[in-house]
Formats: C-alpha cells, sequence, structure tokens
C-alpha cells in the first residue's frame, strides 16, 4: 500500500473533504496537524507543500498535491477501484460531462456563499464575536436561490451527477454538515429533494467517520475559548 | 460528427476558454451569441440552459453543459483524441494530479484576481470609466505574489502540468490574453519563466484563431461607445 500523509487541519472544511474521499476508498492514511493558531501554513516548510499556504496538502508517497478537489479527483482517479468503488456516475461517458458541472457549481456557486456564512454564524460564536446581521441576511438570500437550482436538480436526479454518489456530491460534505448544525438549515430542509440528498449524502459511513474524528477538535477549541 | 453549439459572447473569457478548446480538438461548431446589452443569459430560454444565467453554455448533441472548466473537460475526455490529440501530461499517471491542481490554483488564486483588474483596466476604459486606482495597486500586489509561485513552478518544467501543454495552461489563456494588452503586461514579462510559458502558449495556432474571432467584436464594441 502507498503511503499516504494528510497535512492540513480537523476543523478546515477542505482536509474534511479529503478525509472524506479516503474513508470512501478506505486508504489508510497519516493526519499531520498544521497548527493555524501559530500560523504553520505560512511558514517555508509547509509552503513547500503549497506555495500558497493553504490546507491541505497531500503526499502519495512521493507526489506532492495541494488544493482539496484536485486531491480527491487525483484519489479518484488513482484508486477507482477501492473500498466504496468508482465515485462516478453509472449513465456512462456523457454524464462524466454533467458530474463536471456540478463539481463546479459546488465551486464557484455554493462554496462562495458557505464561506461568509460559516465565518458570521460557525466561527464567529466560537470565538465569541457578533455576526454581521447585513452579511448574514445578504448571504441568505444567495444561499436561498442556489438552493432553488439544486431543488430543480435534485428533482431529476437523486445525486448531482446523476443516479449515483460522485465527486459532485463529496465535495459538498463539511460545508453542508457545517450549515446543517446552524439556523441556515431551514432554507435546506424546507426543500424536499435538498432535504433527502443531504440525509442521504451525510449519512454514508465515510463521513460519519470523519464527523467523529473532528468532535474532540471542536470540543478542544470551546474550552480553549471558555479559558479566554 | 456530433454537432457542437457554444451559447456565450465573444469577449466573455469563459466562452473563449471554451473556443479554444474547441479548436485545439478540431471540432466545429455553431456559435450563438448571447446579447449582453438585452440581458438575455437572464432570460428563460438561456436559464434552461444554466440557470445560474452565466455564459457560455454548451451542446453536445444531446448533453447540455455549462461553467466552462466542466465543458473544456468533457470535451477532453469524450474527444481525447481529436485534433492536436490528447492535452495530458505525458508522464504518466502522478502527473494528472499535478495538472489538477494547477486547474484548481487558475481557478482559485489566478481568476479571482484577474477579474478585478480586468475590470479596472480592460472594461472601464472601454465604457469611457476610470479605474479605481486602490482596487489596481491592491490587485497588482496579489497578481505580482500568485505569479511568482508560477515563475518558481515553470522553472521546474516547461508547463504548469508537466512537460506538455495541457487543460491547466489553456485555461489560463483567455486572460493572460486580456492582461498582456494592458500596464498589468509587465507583472508577465518581468518574470522570464512565466514570459517564455506566455509566449508559448499564446502562440498556438488554435489561440490566435480565438484572438482573430473576438477582434470585429471589439472594435463594433468601441464603434458603439464613440457613438455615446
Amino acid at each position: 500500500m502507498r503511503h499516504f500523509k494528510v497535512h492540513g487541519n480537523l476543523l478546515s472544511p477542505a482536509t474534511q473533504r479529503v478525509f472524506a474521499c479516503l474513508h470512501e476508498k478506505n486508504l489508510d492514511y497519516q493526519f499531520i496537524n498544521i497548527d493555524f493558531s501559530t500560523s504553520q501554513h505560512k511558514t517555508p516548510p509547509f509552503l513547500a507543500f503549497n506555495p500558497f499556504g493553504q490546507v491541505p496538502a497531500f503526499e502519495d508517497g512521493d507526489l506532492k498535491l495541494f488544493e482539496s478537489r484536485a486531491i480527491t479527483m487525483h484519489i479518484e482517479y488513482a484508486y477507482a477501484e477501492s473500498g466504496t468503488g468508482p465515485l462516478v456516475s453509472k449513465e456512462g461517458k456523457s454524464n462524466k460531462g454533467v458530474e463536471g458541472v456540478w463539481i463546479e457549481v459546488e465551486k464557484h456557486q455554493f462554496e462562495p456563499i458557505i464561506l461568509k456564512l460559516d465565518w458570521e454564524v460557525v466561527m464567529k460564536p466560537v470565538f465569541g464575536m457578533e455576526a454581521d446581521a447585513a452579511v448574514v441576511e445578504e448571504n441568505e438570500r444567495k444561499l436561498a436561490a442556489v438552493l432553488d437550482v439544486y431543488e430543480a436538480r435534485l428533482k431529476e436526479s437523486k445525486y448531482l451527477g446523476g443516479e449515483s454518489f460522485t465527486l459532485a456530491d463529496l465535495h459538498h460534505l463539511p460545508n453542508l454538515h457545517n450549515m446543517l448544525g446552524t439556523p441556515m438549515k431551514k432554507h435546506f430542509e424546507s426543500r424536499p429533494h435538498v432535504k433527502a440528498w443531504c440525509d442521504e449524502i451525510l449519512g454514508r459511513p465515510a463521513w460519519k467517520k470523519v464527523v467523529e474524528m473532528q468532535e474532540p477538535e471542536w470540543k478542544r477549541l470551546a474550552a480553549e475559548m471558555e479559558k479566554h
């Protein structure tokens, strides 16, 4: 077996995206924690992995990669048959294109909104800061519009890429999980096909393992904040 | 031959990205102009192609796609052997991962800066507006930092993904072309490996055809602005 290493942070959605993929493929890996509190991701040893100073970075033997979605695509490509098997549409060639569309949609339409909401309604409370109501409202409006498109899509097929679970779904997991633990969940739960999709993909055993991994870290962070 | 249709705009970098890929593959296509001046991209017929109302949209027979990079990936995947052949690294499996990293870098690190600069130094002058010096300065600083990373990468290999031209390079073409026609070109030309890479990829016959296609449209736009 090749030796896999993930350099990242347990609470980073991008790092969790890579964990989710490795667990789907049932591939063992070593986790190397990158300490944000000392800005370790901006130090030369980490910059040698990712010159842009962002987690995660990934090692597959001698191959060094960064950017979470490039890492998941590499894992899918190089280890297609491992674990739960190929995370690709079963409808054949043309659906690969459709899967690709939704991989782009997650990145360009979904995540930019979530990153803003995540900071306001997930991270700020942890740090004892107050959310900016105007920013939340603006992004809730954008999120609702995007989820209307998802609802229409998921009425047509069980998953975003077609009738099977693909990277297009997997890439959403960390952000979906975070949002469903906040008041934002109403936007997901009020749309029946979006809700069914969330329940289905967040219930996958591989993702549940990633949730278990992050729980002690949330508790540690909360305890640390308590002290201040 | 399948029938390809590109719905887009001659001056849209994302549309040009798809043209570049189709010309590399020597695939004939029909171009359907989407008129931004009447917000045609926000009307129901176009929204049926892309619910997010952005160009380009693409038809490959019955298959309908949107998001420029999903379209190029589909074309590469489905028509690998057409035209100039596979646009993939020739170093084999592991370099596919490296190519993937740079496809993500173009999207997350390069383009967001360029879109801001493009508006300030390319489009605003066309519309007779003045560039915001503070926005330009901030993004020039960011661009320089990103291009330092590109320079280091291109010192190691001729192209971003390895020793051959791949989609990781191709995706940059429209934005590179635009920037090199502005004072921003100094940032590209002062870095020898970045400069050599720009010269090489912008000189490809497929890209030259895309440049020829857009020239009358720039002239038409300039003449129209003259009238106002």
